[in-house]
This record gives structure tokens, C-alpha cells and sequence, in this order.
């Protein structure tokens, strides 16, 4: 099912085209823990991530730009699991994993298991564009984040009552991991394709509640979660990450459209579709190719998703 | 070039197809700082790592088990940056990353800046075998360790002194980054094929060294430095890990001749020879497919290998 499906370049009056396309996290997605009320929140949320960014693209910005804003606003609202609203380690801490990647000449740049900094998906910028390195961990991409001026915040800052208590019900064992819900596993991240023919992507997460022994999961790892390649498209994923590290989700749509001829379509649709059901893999990808035709598509029961083309309309959705 | 570039198949007697790769990582290598004494070591090293896993493969065993002793047995070896004798951190720590991957069902594991165990590849395996994760983190994938019975070792372990003067000249400035030898940032891996035909890949490395904040390179990402798929073939990389990452070494290689149709000769040649060069990327890798055509090509000066397949010679090169 290609959730949404449509061509940037279709956009009205013939504009320069451009596109952008966000997620929320992906996963079971009970009916009952989402009022009425609570899923307006959810649509507000992205329709604001969303809005953020289709301004910078508007105006010409940059796609890099625009992925970044859009995942920092999701970040920032409590609702998602990445920056503020993280959810807790086994051990009780919010350990973040965020990545960027520009498209242009497959600049990356990932850190893992940070405690202290309030948008890691900037930090992860910082990492690609003032450091030797891609990947960079824990207390040592905290040091790089002081040396580049960045100001920590205390490990307090990423509390929330909803995600503890959604920790304390695994610790007592009251709910499987397997029963977990999109709000225990979620991710947020952000595609796009602006006027200048760039593409980019960036992935922030807070992982799954529970995680245990430092666990990286796929948002942070370049080709799993995220990818950026002007020749072909970006992606982003979210969803049991072991299994779309395993296969290699970002990088495989990429390639099917690069190596194999394939439309972004089709490659979003056999992987989400065919491979990822192959090994058990839950969840969804967005996806923006360069002639900026956008596919949002997920296995699981729902995915908060949003995009908006040049000339076109805003579109946000959660269910299928 | 391909150095050394037969199929497993055609071994004598028409015996079941087997093969085996490894390296021990590539990069500049000037012929001054490899006395014929130290190359005779070198080979010496390669040739009982490859005996290893050819052992295990020509009595029918697998080629998870024989890729990771060829590894643990480089890991042992003082002579490569890998486990004893891994370079050393700006810090003056030593900081280890490993991955292994099984072609059957695509299961992998990986750890990273690990600090106290003996033979990274092994925890590696255990990750995969023994945990719900894929990637494991510093201290993290410490307490796994100790969970599953891993005996730690002390820091002194991995202290050798030539790595140790090696860190110092960089902290003095003596040498840049950019003239680093293959001794200053090398890797140890292994690609094997087995009698079941099933592929599978382990990687090894202690970084760059003088590397910070916790880097971690391409060897413990999944898809970079690092993949095997039964569809298609096993790769393991070793060169300058951040371009690995941004380019997807391992997958892409994978998936040129999965989805893409070419030979692995062809997909390999492509990667190495033109794709990193093009982000001037040095390194090199060592590939098998499912037929047992085996490939090892590298864009820098040298590259220590060696392979053996079901009936041939063992074959063992350092330089072009």
C-alpha cells in the first residue's frame, strides 16, 4: 500500500520542484490508546514538523536544512520518542541516536547513545560537517558537542511521566516486548528534495523502552535508517530496528533504484512489503527520489506520517 | 586489478565448493617500513589465520565458525590492528569494534569501543546468537559480555609498544593523518563459503589511530565494513572507515550483484576502482559468492590477504 504516492513534479503552475516527507514512528497502533483528542495532538505535531520545513524549501533553502529543522520539531514535542520525550533504557536513562545525510556527495554524519544533548539530530550535523568522522558515541560525542559550543542539558530534561511508566509496566513484566506499541518503539525523521536538485534525510530516536547494553538501533546507522544519494533517493526508516540494520533498508531501496531500474515505488513496496515481512521486520520507511516523487509506506497497523509538495497540499495521517 | 580472482568451484576432483578470504587490512605501505624479516611475519600470520578456517570448511563445519576463528586468530596477532595490538585512541585507550554476519537469514552482530575483551568477533557472535540486539555499545556490550560468561581482560592487554610510539607521533605532530601507514589504521577480516553453501563474514579492527569521541568506523556497521547474504555474497572491508560508511561498502557491493545483475568481480572492481575513489576514499575488500568465485582488490598500495579454496593452493600477497 503506497500510503501517499504522488510526484513533487506535479505540483501546480509548473514551480520549481521540491517535496518534503516526515515520519513519526511506526508499529502496532491500538485504536484505544489514541483518543480523539490525543491523535489531534499527533496531527499537530507533524503538521508543524512539516510546515517548518516546506517554509525553508519554499524559499529556496536547502533540503539539508529542511530534514533538520523538521526532525528538531519532533524532538522537541514530547509526543514522539526522539529528544525530549526519548523513551527510558532498562536502566532507567534516555539514550539518543540521531543521523543526517546529505545527498550531494554522501556527506553523513550519526551519534548514539547520547544523554545530554537536546537535539541530537544537530548534533549529528555538527559531526558531518566539522569532524574527520561519520559516527561518533556516547560521552565521546558529548565531548565533541562541548568542543563545538553546544550546551548540554541535564539527563532530567528528557523525563516524562507517560515514558516511565511505560517502562516500569516492561521492568514488572506486565506487557510483553512483543506487545509493544508504536509509542513504545517510535522514531522520528525526515526526507526531502529541494529547488536545487538535493536530497537528504535524518533519522532521530530515542530506541525501544527497555534497551539494554547500550543498544544502537538503525536510526543512527548510515544505510539502515537513513540514506541520502542524489543519484536516486532518500530514506528514512523506522520500525524494529535490529531487523532493518540487517537489511540494510535505506541503502537497499536506494540501490534497487539506482542498480536495479527500479521506481521508488516499487522499491519502497518490495521492501517494506517482501523483505522486511521475510525476516519478521516491523514498521515503515519515507522515501523522496529526485524527481521528487514522495512514498510513504509501513506493515505495521499505523505510521504518523506527513508530506507536501511544491503547489500542493499538506497531507497527514496516521492509520492506513 | 583483482589479485586473486578464481572460483572455489574449480578446485580438483570436483570436491563440494568451499572458499576463504581474509585480510589484514590495507592502506599506504611503504617497502622501508616492512624489513623482509617483518613481511616473512606478516605472511606467516596470514597463512595460519587462513589455515584455520580452511581447516574447518574441508571438514564440512561452517562458515560462521570458520571466519570467526580466522579472525580471532588475526585478533591474537600483535601484528594487526585488531584485538592484541590495536592502535591506540588520542586518549591513549584502546577501543575495539567488531561485527560478524551469517548469509543464511541475514542475522548479524556487532560491538563497539569495547575495551576489555579479548576477541571482539566472538562477542560479536554472541550478540547475534544470544541477544535480541544486533549492535552493542561500549560498556554496554560489557555487561553482555560478563552475562554470557566472557572473561574480561585488563587494558594492559591490547598495550603494545609500537602502537604506543605510533600514538605519540601523532600527538606530537611528528606524522600527519593524512600519511598514515596501513600499520596506523588497519582491519582484519574474513569472507568464507562453505560446503552447505552458506556465506558468511567477520570483521575486526582498534580504529584509526589517535581517533576521538568515542569514533566508531565502518568494520562494526552493518552493510559498511561488514555483510553476507546467501543470495548473493560476503564482504568484509578494511580502508578509511568514514568514506565506508557514507558509501555502504559491503551492501553496495551486494547489492550490485543481487539487484544490479553484475558479476562480484565486476561489482567489487566498481566499488573499489571507481565509486571510493570518486570520495577519495582508500581501502580495500575481500569478497566471495555463493558460487565460490572469490575477489580481493584495494586502491592503495598494498593490502595483506590471502585465500584458499576446495582443492587449490593457499595464496598469500601483501603488495599489487
Amino acid at each position: 500500500m503506497i500510503a501517499l504516492g504522488w510526484a513533487a513534479g506535479q505540483g501546480k503552475r509548473g514551480a520549481v520542484v521540491f517535496g518534503i516527507a516526515i515520519h513519526g514512528g511506526a508499529g502496532t497502533l491500538p485504536r484505544t490508546e489514541i483518543s480523539a483528542e490525543r491523535e489531534r495532538q499527533y496531527r499537530l505535531g507533524l503538521a508543524e514538523a512539516l510546515d517548518g520545513g516546506r517554509s525553508i524549501l519554499e524559499q529556496g533553502g536547502k533540503s539539508l536544512d529542511a530534514v533538520m529543522h523538521a526532525v528538531a520539531a519532533l524532538e522537541d514535542n514530547p509526543l514522539f520518542n526522539a529528544g525530549r520525550g526519548a523513551v527510558f533504557t532498562y536502566d532507567g536513562r534516555n539514550e539518543l541516536d540521531a543521523a543526517i545525510m546529505d545527498g550531494t556527495n554522501l556527506r553523513a554524519g550519526s551519534v548514539c547513545g547520547v544523554c545530554h544533548v537536546k537535539n541530537p539530530v544537530e548534533l549529528a550535523r555538527a559531526v558531518m560537517e566539522h569532524s574527520d568522522y561519520v559516527m561518533l558515541n556516547g560521552t565521546g560525542a558529548e565531548d565533541f558537542a562541548l568542543s563545538r559550543g553546544f550546551a548540554l542539558v541535564p539527563r532530567s530534561y528528557f523525563h516524562t511521566d507517560e515514558r516511565w511508566r511505560q517502562l516500569q509496566r516492561i521492568r514488572s513484566g506486565d506487557i510483553e516486548p512483543s506487545a509493544l506499541t508504536i509509542s513504545h518503539v517510535g522514531t522520528v525523521g525526515a526526507v526531502a528534495l529541494d529547488r536545487h536538485g538535493t536530497l537528504a534525510a535524518a533519522t532521530s530516536t530515542g530506541g525501544m523502552t527497555g534497551k539494554r547494553f547500550n543498544r544502537i538501533g538503525d536510526s543512527p546507522v548510515i544505510g539502515a535508517g537513513t540514506y541520502a544519494d542524489n543519484r536516486c533517493c532518500a530514506v528514512s526508516a523506522t520500525g524494529h530496528g535490529e531487523i532493518f540494520i540487517r537489511a540494510a533498508v535505506a541503502h537497499e531501496i536506494c540501490a534497487r533504484v539506482r542498480c536495479g531500474g527500479q521506481s521508488l515505488a516499487a522499491a519502497v513496496h518490495e521492501v517494506v512489503h517482501v523483505e522486511l515481512p521475510g525476516l519478521r521486520g516491523e514498521g515503515g520507511v519515507i522515501a523522496i527520489d529526485r524527481h521528487g516523487h514522495i512514498a510513504m509506506e509501513f506493515n505495521s497497523e499505523g505510521m504518523f506520517r506527513a508530506a507536501v509538495s511544491a503547489g500542493g497540499e499538506t497531507q497527514v495521517a496516521i492509520y492506513r
